[in-house]
């Protein structure tokens, strides 16, 4: 492996990285919360002096391949959300350190789930921070850095190893200018819903937190009871509908700008996407009915629901907990489909849904009419085998880590709903689950170490686990390789 | 499809299958039981007069292929557990006949969960069919009609289809022998289990049904406490050791009869299915230490409930749900890993989660060096792509099906626990599950439409859902197939 291309590029993106604390650092002077401030200011001092001089010194290498590119994502991916765990913890808010780390990890993942039990105690400056950290993490902070920074590299090894999905087409073909695009579309989409959430009354602050919340579709609130806080239809719709847009594969918002919308209508995971959320809704609908007895609040709950747990936000209206069990399995199974591929949500993703269901028809077919020839198709092109074995395999490898974390998380003795429903959020990215990490609930309760598998689960889920893995391999680190 | 072999095929193993009728009938005229005698006796002549006219008819085209021996296995496995559950109906000892078919169902797919909640109320002649339906749909009423039957067709693609695992290796190469040979090995081990459990002091009907309930891997018992009724170590060794042989590859005691020792130390299948057992024994005894406070106690009961779940048979000497969430959660992954290919036991079978697992492997590897060839490799042997291929759109297929039952069972409103564990444990054919469904408890209190899923799934896991699949889609039965 180049180890001289990885430290360089990781030294580079962290020292962009610290400049981002400075916008929190700034919340806090404006409130006059001079604790928070300071506590970002050293944070971001640190790491700057850190990671200056690897990042002045050019590499002699510059060969770059998706071994490296893996690489630096899984490494930044733990090196930068413990730094973003500092000023939680310097400030004193968050006075334990494991619980500062899942809190950053949470936040940086888009997970959403919490371990403080009173947000409302917490200062401006932080409770921005956190939403801030899912606005970072949401499109990922090395496309941001790579599409800030002046870079000779071609990128694009790095935006798939940080991007979702089984396909991550690129929107035009040089790496940076679609991390430029991609950051663009996601900044408008990003003031569209502050505007819309402050047209609703919604306060300066709040607005701003909750539009960066609902981009990165991270789900951390900054009241004790979520957006039921603000009790208003027009809020709930707003953020229901920004939370299923930021769900959307964000290749189509740039079709729709170039007015390509024939690729936007052919486009089948939309389709699929978009009819999950609507019978998803009707079932709980119907199943929910009993509790409210009026079609249009349950409209409203359901949706709203529907919406914030597919895209993996999390954001609540109601205590799901309350619904009946169906409602419940129906949420916890659409934590594991998941947003589109190339958004800002987890989950396995539609995309491989639909791939993983084609192959399981065309292997029925196969049998049936051994001599057949049965192509894959997607969006009318042909998919290769490379791409269905591959989504087969990531299925696998999810799949043994979501067992052996069940099995881990499990030996703090809690419910079989509390262990299976943590897991399931943590690894999907969602936030909350059921019974005892609730909606209502927190993760305060969980042992140190099952937080330390629970912030393991959410970088695996929101970095499909290959830079994990390759990270954890000892043969990627010897000289020879 | 040509269907006149279908039921001219599936006349002529009903036929046979309603001679198997005559046995409880016996049971029941020894005991005094002469409703019961006459209940088994009435089904008997009726599956006979059906049956007799077709099985007579030779069919005009004798070809036979995978479609045929899929479509022949379904209907076959729906309709004979059906005739079984009518002398529970007939006598009225299970008045309600939804439950007599889910009892049946689980019988013959050697489930053991039960909606029964006074078995030993039960007539013995009743408690031996029970029992017996493990027996035979353990290795397959189908492969006992081959093996008994003159048969003139190759009989290889049925045997495929009722037997479990990826790669069905046929120990010879006629079907007809294989049969033979299989039931000789089961037919013999049956007795020794019977011998054994005599020699400990347990009753001589009780033996019997203790030993066919072993050997199927099924797990109905006679008593309302289970084999901790007969309050024995030595009894429940004995199980122990025979539920995990019987879990074994079977062609592995044909290899051993053959003096092919070899041929048994290099299969890697046997070793990883040992090597569970024993990590899983010791992480539970570990964890129940401190319920029982002694090494030889924790043994007896974690071994035996780990070769039970593990070999998917489902006896019980402790109530596991009193045992840590540790191991409870074990369990329930045991649960779906289940025993080696080629055996009587149930899930997902160990050989498919090595080769899930490898492929796991080579896929990191290929991302790591995209240029190197990687090879999968089982017992020496290469494995082609097709079977690898074929596991995954099994595990695809498989979670389907999963997911649909949570959905459908979630129906009921009960807790979560409740909910996840009894899909688990049908679809995986184990018999006890979590919470309301745990080793003390039984499947009455769900709804007749709950218990007709679940009876679906328990076929879905027997079958390894390809022959359910073919018989629900409508282009098989299209004439020009």
């Amino acid at each position: 492996m180049n180890k001289s291309i990885v430290f360089h590029f990781l030294s580079k993106t962290m020292l962009f990285g610290s400049v981002l604390f400075l916008l929190p650092c700034l919340v806090s002077v404006i409130y006059h919360e001079y604790d928070s401030a300071r506590a970002f200011f050293i944070v971001a001092l640190i790491i700057a002096i850190i990671s200056t001089p690897l990042a002045i010194l050019k590499p002699k290498n510059k060969q770059m391949y998706a071994r490296e590119g893996l690489v630096i994502v899984a490494l930044l991916w733990v090196i930068y959300p413990i730094a973003g765990a500092l000023p939680f913890y310097i400030s004193g808010e968050i006075p334990h350190f494991v619980d500062a780390v899942f809190e950053s990890i949470s936040g940086f993942t888009t997970t959403g789930s919490t371990i403080l039990q009173d947000v409302e105690a917490l200062s401006k400056g932080m409770l921005f921070w956190r939403s801030f950290t899912h606005w970072v993490g949401g499109m990922g902070v090395l496309v941001l850095a790579i599409a800030i920074m002046p870079s000779s590299n071609d990128s694009m090894y790095l935006m798939r190893a940080e991007c979702a999905g089984p396909q991550v087409g690129k929107i035009v073909p040089k790496g940076k200018k679609s991390a430029m695009y991609l950051y663009i579309i996601y900044a408008g989409l990003t003031v569209l819903t502050f505007i819309l959430l402050c047209a609703g009354g919604m306060p300066v602050f709040d607005s701003i937190c909750h539009a960066m919340g609902t981009a990165g579709t991270g789900g951390f609130g900054i009241k004790n009871n979520g957006v039921a806080f603000y009790n208003s239809a027009y809020i709930d719709g707003v953020i229901t509908v920004m939370m299923a847009l930021f769900g959307v594969n964000f290749s189509l918002f740039y079709f729709a700008i170039a007015r390509r919308f024939k690729d936007i209508w052919k486009n089948t995971e939309l389709k699929v996407y978009v009819a999950i959320i609507a019978a998803a809704t009707g079932l709980i609908m119907l199943n929910i009915y009993p509790l409210y007895g009026s079609v249009s609040k349950c409209f409203r709950y359901a949706v709203f629901q529907v919406s914030s747990i597919m895209t993996s936000t999390g954001f609540g209206t109601a205590d799901y907990t309350k619904w009946p069990e169906f409602s419940q399995m129906l949420l916890i199974i659409l934590m594991f489909v998941g947003a589109c591929a190339g958004s800002t949500g987890g989950g396995l993703k539609v995309q491989r849904i639909i791939i993983a269901f084609k192959s399981g028809i065309k292997s029925v077919r196969q049998t049936l009419r051994p001599k057949s020839v049965n192509v894959l198709k997607s969006d009318d092109k042909t998919m290769d085998t490379a791409t269905v074995h591959g989504v087969q395999t990531y299925l696998i490898i999810y799949l043994g880590f979501f067992l052996a974390s069940l099995l881990l998380i499990s030996l703090n003795n809690a419910d079989f709903a509390t262990t299976f429903s943590s897991v399931t959020t943590c690894i999907n990215n969602i936030g909350p689950g059921l019974s005892r990490v609730g909606p209502a609930e927190n993760f305060s309760f969980f042992s140190d170490f099952s937080k330390i598998v629970l912030s393991i689960d959410m970088l695996l889920g929101r970095l499909e686990c290959f830079p994990v893995i390759i990270l954890l391999a000892p043969t990627v680190w010897r000289k020879k390789f």
